[in-house]
């Protein structure tokens, strides 16, 4: 047996790993730094540590102790930081609540985790009163007025945030327990059925916070995060920790910028006033924001933009190169709290991009510290220690939900062979970047072989009329599946776009030997706009019920299968 | 009671931090990167990890199993670097033994810790020859040709080296196990009694690592380590992990350079060949290369070099600047893994460097994340939860050894109060940076008033004509202590120096309000060199022992007290 530290002292050296333990570094070393809320809040991290004690004397006194479930509807601020830290510093369990659901799903996920006290902001006061009543648990709400009253009387409310804060104490005394003790829980939406819980404990989210400073602080060439920068979320922080960025934030000690509610114009000209350098968002707020900045004909030089959420096209890339934007992508999921991947350049980069360099950009990337990934056969129930070129992507690090909430069989089939189970089908090349190469789900199986939908949507993506491009399986008697694609043309210049323009970008490929015979599709359909999800990644779903199903039969008539994915 | 995460999946992602996984990140994102052994010696990753595997086999023939001591006497190589994984990986114990001491001492710590097996230079044949037969544990010898046979015979020999890892299978098969179980130890020498030996386990050298890549990747305007860079460690890998730098770079996946047995001018041509940026050693040995880049001319400029174990002087810190040298400080000790702080700069440099810079440059630092610094009372029984603004250093942190193995008394005394007592007295500034002013034990108590030995010393070694300095406490029946300083010149310049031109210096800084009056040295010794510790250190024992109880009776006459310290 190995031996085992256990000694007299022990007691002494113990040091759980606690979420309070990443502010405390922030706190000694860069007492004095900004924490901006758009035009409304500027101060300090000492102010932000003397918050983080006010709100869990404010909480305590409303009943909330180690284990209480507190819910959270806000938008990006100053307040949802402070959650962060204060809530499940106190033991309790922060659930950050996906705002973009219906009411009845959000009701569903608020039950499903037993929220017994929710923070909300005064613009979702609306979706609160749709629900309220159906959440049993829900013993007290706390109403974040925002700076303005609601218009609504709020008898519901037992305080409001700000005068919580106010009257309460600084002086928290927060102590240390069990570093596997809940921190946070939210709710994943899937391909089907309910919402599915996911959970994450202290010890997960300080050991992601720190292998994810590895990752971005390290980079040789740019894409990275580090002292000096200036950090903006433009991923909700609903959304998987923001995927971990706001902690990492403050255990670097940077300048950090929460916009609240915003639209692209508010977040050009706050970056521009704050000097803003960090982002992470998906594409689809990319597009946003690049267009706004052709509008007013911006150029946020120097801007480092992380792109997770969807695949990151080299159109889009080549699009925010053009900007000044240092863009790439990184991979994970809910279920891994987030990140797994992120790409980096191991080459100084070149002004314009080289192909190689964009692709690099666009490119999962590279495990990030204690992550470990392995491509197996999909639904393959065979244990084997070896890993595929190319397979269903599975993968072990200690920041991996442990279940799915209250759902025995779906976390069973998460977590088969001891790996999780991403449901995304990968490459990995000989430098050892990963290539997610598709969904699961998403897969097309045409005549026994596998098409790519994201190698069909990068490459058409990359035709200048071509704006978005969204790639589904349609089921098919003699092939099992075709690709079905979705093209959204260029607002101006795309209107002349033709199918065969876009068929014809594929049939080059196919002459370059970059994609198979049978990936040159039949079907092309020119949409306005692509269905989104509730965090701004492209339905597939949507699309795959809208379109899956809508057979061709002009290539091999005979009965329509159901679709069953 | 927070909630603890346990549930029917969670023996799939229980995920224990093992040394197995730093390794394992490098060889999935970086398996062509190179390592090099002086000129003998150039492989991959790739090979790093087959050797790894070769080498546990081997061991594994020779008895090794989990919970064996395996004991390593080399220089700095890529053989320590495998075992520096090997051993550790297969639950072994690493110890790495420093060579600098007498072979009685050695003896010493091998029985103390029971090891039994020992892998040896042939360079340190005749100091393993002298303590032959007095280590009880030992059953096996592995003898290091290093590509020369043995000048004598060695029956004793169970077998070579590269034999043995060439003869075993790359196929051993790691294991998880309990992320505590121990993995590496050795012996610092104290200021009294025997080595006393400190012990880490995985968990606590994989946070450190994590932790220090943090830290080191992550400032803005250089001293930083990162992708990129190329790796040259200066420091013994028997020397606390070679403060752990040898697993930041493998977890990071940058080129690795070790240097054998060395001297400064083998040093200088290797990092010229190798294009070396990244480096770490005591002031000792950047005095030593200083010297001979004077020599021969070099500017081995862009070099990236970390000082620690005595204090950076602002006259070295110079010196190094003026050759280009990027030198900057940080803070630890064998009893914390080591590293607890490090310096950056917050601005970007100047050339030539500001006051300021350097004074940034020699200051100790901040706190590495997840390190709790806190100043107490020196001496004091009393908890107390603040921290003052000087006094005894004491930290928490997840990778603070839990005991001198075997030393009750002593542990408790290190682990007073819950806190690992640094015996170091220090000052935290308003920006949060870290300034060790003197050692415990080093302290000058005069007229009740404490006069740091290392301001002294930083005031004396910016005078031009000086090259080194130490300053040691003298007994004095008036005063109690008085400050003794001990000046080696500069060979050329500073053979005229006086001991009034000494003293100048420290009035002026008197008069500028900078030291105290009581500071003013009365006694001002020239001495040709100054005793330096098996690990480079300046010996200040061995100075207050030869210097420290000549008492100026000239100052106030009677009885001379024995110094107790």
């Amino acid at each position: 047996m190995p031996i085992r530290l256990a000694t007299p002292a022990s007691r002494a050296y113990a040091y759980p790993l606690l979420i309070r333990r990443l502010l405390q570094t922030a706190i000694a070393a860069a007492p004095a730094q900004e924490i901006v809320y758009r035009d409304r809040v500027r101060h300090t991290y000492g102010t932000l540590n003397e918050r983080v004690g006010r709100l869990a004397s404010g909480l305590a006194r409303l009943g909330v102790e180690p284990g209480t479930t507190v819910a959270v509807m806000d938008w990006d601020s100053h307040r949802y930081l402070e959650c962060f830290f204060s809530v499940p510093m106190m033991g309790a369990v922060l659930m950050t609540v996906n705002v973009r659901l219906t009411p009845a799903q959000i009701a569903y996920t608020l039950n499903d985790a037993g929220a017994e006290v929710l923070l909300l902001h005064r613009d979702f006061i609306p979706i609160f009163e749709a629900f309220r009543g159906q959440v049993r648990s829900l013993r007290k709400v706390v109403l974040i007025e925002d700076g303005a009253a609601a218009e609504a009387a709020t008898p519901w409310a037992a305080a409001e945030f700000e005068q919580l804060v106010a009257e309460s104490s600084p002086d928290y005394a927060f102590e240390d327990f069990d570093e596997n003790a809940l921190a946070t829980t939210f709710y994943t939406t899937g391909t089907t059925g309910d919402p599915k819980g996911v959970c994450f404990s202290h010890r997960q989210l300080v050991l992601h916070t720190l292998a994810l400073l590895c990752a971005c602080a390290s980079p040789a060439y740019g894409q990275s995060f580090r002292h000096g920068d200036v950090y903006l979320p433009l991923t909700p922080m609903f959304h998987v920790h923001a995927w971990g960025f706001p902690y990492v934030a403050t255990m670097l000690g940077v300048k950090q910028v929460y916009p609240g509610r915003w639209t692209a114009a508010d977040i050009l000209s706050l970056r521009a006033r704050e000097q803003v350098t960090f982002s992470h968002c998906v594409p689809t707020v990319l597009q946003l924001l690049l267009a706004e900045a052709q509008a007013i004909d911006a150029n946020p030089q120097g801007w480092k933009i992380c792109i997770g959420g969807s695949v990151l096209t080299p159109g889009l890339a080549r699009a925010a190169l053009a900007r000044g934007v240092d863009v790439f992508a990184a991979y994970g999921m809910s279920e891994t709290a987030p990140v797994l991947t992120m790409t980096r350049l191991q080459q100084a980069p070149t002004s314009p991009a080289s192909e190689r360099e964009v692709e690099t950009r666009c490119r999962t990337g590279l495990p990030i510290p204690l992550v470990e990934l392995r491509l197996v056969e999909p639904g393959s129930e065979v244990p084997d220690a070896s890993s595929l070129a190319e397979g269903e992507l599975t993968v072990r690090t200690p920041w991996l939900t442990p279940c799915y909430v209250g759902k025995p069989a779906a976390s069973e089939d998460l977590w088969r062979e001891g790996y999780l189970h991403t449901q995304d089908v990968a490459r990995i090349d000989a430098q050892g970047y990963l290539q997610i190469t598709d969904r699961l789900k998403d897969v097309i199986k045409t005549g026994g072989e596998w098409v790519s939908s994201i190698d069909l949507e990068n490459l058409i993506s990359r035709h200048p009329d071509v704006l978005e491009v969204a790639v589904v399986a349609v089921s098919d008697v003699v092939w099992g599946e075709r690709p079905h694609v979705l093209v959204v043309p260029r607002p101006e210049r795309g209107k002349d776009l033709t199918a065969q323009e876009v068929r014809d970008v594929v049939v080059t490929a196919v002459a370059d030997g970059v994609l198979p015979r049978f990936a040159v599709p039949e079907r092309i359909t020119f949409v306005e706009r692509l269905e989104k999800t509730s965090v701004g990644k492209i339905n597939k779903r949507a699309l795959r019920d809208q379109y899956g199903t809508d057979v061709d039969r002009s290539l091999a008539p005979g009965p329509c299968r159901p679709t069953v994915r």
